[in-house]
């Protein structure tokens, strides 16, 4: 047996089929599912339509953590959905107000040595604390509720060595920071980032969970971390400690690529607007005037990332010019900082203090004025995400944030302790933490499951049917977008849209509309389908399936791109939609928003080879486009998605009868 | 000198011109105004109309606490609006944050024996501490800030008398509510109420302040309280006592209605859905079940209703089918909550947290689901009004909230208290408040001031052209709606129709969207302007004059109620449109919507007759009606309105002109 990083070690443990050869498809079996608000109402509906009756995962917890604004009846009424959705599923509901998904599940049950899904981009975060967790769409984890393992291509492993201490006034934030600065956001596609090295022993598991939470953003499939030390100090102080197993890289372990890092190098660091892959040092863009400056969410969910904030404005004032904004992420953290007096020195600072949630993370309020310097310690900044449509977010830590917000200016932390004669605090955080359970509703017994009916609101649509793809698609190109497309893009969150989260029909009237806003209306009226041409890293960002979906509804059949993200390619697989690849990238440019494109023969073609030929009916030529779905997807997509393919098994008759009248009118165009 | 009450000692020191006969109208000079950010923008609109220099009052603040969640760039781009009009004209200003006006003003600013208008219904809240604080349109506080003087009728002053002491879990909400019990929601129009007696002795000042404020939903002119110990106390606590003069009753001074309530036998009550008029005791309705509970707004504003909820919660568990939520009112309270370990208290048993602000009392989120009961301790309770369009909320003590969240049902504190063995909590709140004014910015020195150009985003339109009314108007009734309507249902507020306060145009498309979605269509459709029939009480609740003008941008003309609620009654005069009564209440019936109605020769009738003429002429038949103008008001109704009619005043010749040219056009059918 050769020496195991820990990663193939998770890996192992839990196989179910295929070949840990990268990119070989493997099947994993999954011990633990987390959803949020935003996605979860689909996957309660999934459940529903896939017949589950009680959950098969060893825990399945529901958050509400997103849409807590409720400036209307649909998000309380979603609330209610999920909260009895969860009674009748058998699965543990976390109210709102309880917290953001990722610290909440690792302070309460995150365990070394276990697989989870999310459907939520920053579930890798659980890869503080030894586990293997995947962001994926929504129907992969109500696949994984009902037993199922995950499929995906076995990654590559990428370990990240660390060495030595950070310097004062930086933090794990400026890590994750140098990672993107070096690799940028596509930077480790169909990896798994693994940290080993002699510098782990100076981060705490909160820490790590900073650096496991943002790997989303340099397309990382996930990121883990050993279980060591630092993992039981933590489980200790949650009252956990029996969880704690030991979990680390054998003695000359090996990885498919090696990178170092050298902690005491690190700098205080800062994404620009409006890319998390766009960064520099603070000392560059020291000086620009900020209007606001956000602390938390999880990408700084810990109760340090607010305790040295809150050390370094006490006794101080922030700028008349900066609303200061502080999103505790979890109750326990708003306990822990409130004991530690440290609340109070926030709020006579000059701060608001926020309920406890994702809030200006995903657009639910805190939208800064046009053109104006919002600082937050968030994990992403994509245009717009913000909920202003021009807006200019940077990304940096609580450190620099803080520091900001004194002055007004964008300011390096080193560079205000120094005009300020002000040492890096020492914290005294408690060594027990504040555990409260009461807003944990735990899953129902499974005689009283039974009889609960889920509420749905009149805002909550039943899934919409999908058709199975027809042979032949002919089609328009209705839109023709760049790079970095994420699925904010494609289906926007924030206050307006995600109260439609369970209602894709209203929901799809969203879909682009900060793009081309007229798309959707184009879509409608294109009743032959259409095609959207996309460019590099097509997807990037949150998982929600709902950018998949959405589209599907209006009638997107295929999406051609230079290249896809991991989980929105493959969303539009499990929703039958084909995504392919130029596999000549300058054919991208061969291609116009408007042109008739012509895919033949698909059935036949797409199970027996991975290139296939797109005739460009209005320019009379063709290009060769790549598809990398597996077997098991390219019956997906032919089936016009995972769930009619599920549906298809069961009752194989109905199903036959149905793909002879799709095939008799195969031909859309 | 006979002797004088509160009421007319307040007005006398102020009396600029009239006879303080009830009924006369009276002008009162203005040494304090108050705007909060949902009525504000329109102000400072019209200060920027009014071509004002420099604000002439004593002090002047503008407040930012209803706008707080910021789903776009257009609340943030208000607040800077707000900002720098206030640096332009040399106002206070406090920021988003810092707390509701209301409370926040009394703890900062409020100074016995002084007068103040506000742009908010609830202004009346300084009457704690002896002053005599009106809320009326944002354009008279525009008129006050430029040193004009307010006009109104003299109102009846009521005296209530108040023996004995509150027993143990009643508190002074339960005063305001068998108030409201008693008189309903017109019981106190064109009335000053002014509490006196023994029973004051047991109130302190912000218990006064929860008193005062909700005598708006008796449609009171304003309340007002002695300035006696309790205000100093109250001022001491705020390092303001040199603040403090003592204002009280002459020996022997008599009112013009009289009323007695013996504190010792108040029970808990509670306002039933949907008016603050329909109040019974919590014991009648107590098993009902609940699903949310909010403590907070400027209705229970104080240390002591947090500090009381925070003490019934400790240690104890909150219902897991409620979510309780906590809007501390201000950073000075949130301060003091917290330094008194009562937010840990509130976390620890469920609470969320929330930023100071009026939050859920202005429907800017904290929607309850569809039909689902919920307890709040807010002034208010119109339907809708919390953003749920079905909603079914009820107003209560905090002690009452607090018991409820605990059971998840309604619940008597009394009865809770019995049940649990507990006896009423002592708070021991501090004796000092935690002042810190960090966030509310001073006005300008004037040489500064003068250089600053006001920011307007896009979202800023400039005020519409409001033409003069004609001598003819010939129009249909294009809306016929019932009693009580409020100006939440005129326009309404919450998270949709907010962020458009600056924008009359947009905004108009809210108009009554509540009660009759057609209407906003059809009025733009109606080129002859229209006529809106109203029953009893027509206007009430909140002072916002965009309930006034949007209807108006649309064509309103006229407005036949049963009767007017004092503040929109004004609103309208001051923006032209035409507000008259029924002499014989019966003749409501005699109208139908769509019937059209002709009024002559208003030009010559509203100078020399308060009855009016109006033919119906597709009913053909005649009813008469009243209006209640004063001859100042007179001229502002026949200009268009009072930004016209002083716009001629100081351009004579230009607006000779227009007027010939209206006359010329003079009917519009």
């Amino acid at each position: 047996m050769p020496a195991q990083n820990v990663a193939r070690k998770l890996i192992e443990a839990h196989l179910e089929a295929g070949d840990m050869t990268p990119g070989e498809e493997i099947a994993i079996r999954i011990d633990q599912t987390l959803t949020q608000d935003a996605t979860g109402t689909l996957v309660m509906q999934e459940l529903e339509s896939l017949g589950l009756d009680r959950a098969r995962t060893e825990v399945s917890v529901q958050y509400v953590d997103h849409n807590l604004l409720q400036t209307d009846e649909k998000n309380a009424e979603d609330h209610e959905y999920l909260r009895t959705a969860c009674e009748r599923f058998g699965l543990w509901f976390s109210k709102p107000g309880n917290g953001v998904s990722h610290p909440t599940h690792m302070q309460r049950f995150g365990v070394p040595g276990k697989t989870m899904v999310g459907s939520d981009s920053h579930t890798p975060a659980a890869g503080s604390l030894g586990m293997l967790a995947i962001g994926v769409g929504g129907l992969e984890v109500a696949l994984a509720i009902t037993g199922r393992p995950l499929n995906i291509r076995m990654p590559e492993i990428w370990g990240v060595r660390l060495e030595g201490e950070l310097p004062p006034w930086c933090s794990a934030k400026d890590v994750i920071l140098e990672m993107l600065r070096r690799h940028d956001v596509k930077g480790a596609v169909n990896r798994i980032i693994e940290y080993h090295g002699p510098g782990l022993a100076s981060l705490t598991a909160m820490d790590r969970h900073v650096i496991a939470n943002m790997g989303a953003e340099l397309g990382a499939t996930t990121t883990v971390f050993p279980s060591d030390d630092a993992v039981r100090e933590f489980l200790r102080a949650e009252g956990r400690e029996d969880d704690w197993t030991e979990l680390v890289a054998d003695d000359g372990a090996s990885y498919d690529a090696e990178e170092t890092i050298d902690l005491s190098e690190i700098v205080p660091l800062i994404a620009k607007p409006s890319s998390p892959g766009d960064v520099v040092p603070v000392s560059e863009v020291a000086g620009e005037e900020i209007s606001q400056v956000v602390i938390g969410s999880s990408a700084n969910p810990g109760l340090r990332d607010f305790a040295i904030a809150a050390a370094m404005v006490a006794g101080r004032q922030t700028s008349s010019s900066v609303s200061f904004d502080i999103n505790p992420t979890s109750r326990e953290i708003l306990t822990d900082l409130t004991k530690m007096g440290a609340t109070t020195n926030l709020v006579i600072s000059g701060a608001r203090i926020h309920q406890a949630g994702c809030m200006g993370c995903i657009g639910m309020g805190q939208a800064p004025a046009t053109g104006q310097n919002s600082l937050r310690t968030m994990p992403r900044n994509f245009p717009g995400r913000s909920g202003t449509k021009d807006d200019k977010v940077w990304l940096c830590s609580p450190e620099t944030a803080a520091a900001s917000a004194l002055t007004g200016v964008i300011t390096d932390p080193r560079e205000w302790a120094a005009d300020n004669d002000v040492s890096y605090p020492e914290l005294g955080l408690p060594e027990e933490h504040s555990i409260n359970t009461a807003m944990l509703v735990p899953p129902l017994p499974p005689e009283e499951a039974t009889k609960v009916e889920p509420v749905k609101g009149p805002n909550i649509s039943d899934l919409p049917d999908l058709d199975a793809l027809p042979d032949v698609v002919e089609a328009p190109v209705l839109l023709k977008v760049g790079d970095n497309i994420s699925t904010d893009d494609i289906s926007p969150a924030g206050a307006k849209a995600l109260p439609y989260r369970s209602n894709i029909p209203k929901l799809a009237e969203f879909c682009f509309t900060r793009i081309d806003d007229t798309y959707t209306e184009r879509a409608r009226s294109a009743d032959t389908g259409h095609i959207i041409i996309g460019g590099d890293n097509y997807g990037q960002g949150s998982s929600r399936e709902h950018a998949a979906i959405a589209p599907r509804h209006l009638g997107l059949r295929v999406v051609i791109a230079k290249s896809f993200a991991r989980i929105h390619w493959q969303n539009l697989a499990n929703f039958g939609v084909l995504a392919v690849e130029f596999t000549d990238p300058a054919d991208y440019d061969a291609v116009d928003q408007d042109d008739t494109l012509r895919l033949e023969n698909l059935r036949d073609a797409l199970g027996t080879d991975d290139v296939l030929t797109v005739r460009n009916v209005t320019k009379d030529r063709k290009i060769e486009v790549r598809h990398r779905l597996s077997k098991r997807q390219v019956s997906d997509v032919l089936a016009g998605g995972l769930i009619p393919r599920l549906a298809a098994e069961e009752h194989p008759d109905e199903h036959r009868a149905e793909e002879t009248v799709l095939q008799d009118s195969g031909e859309i165009s």
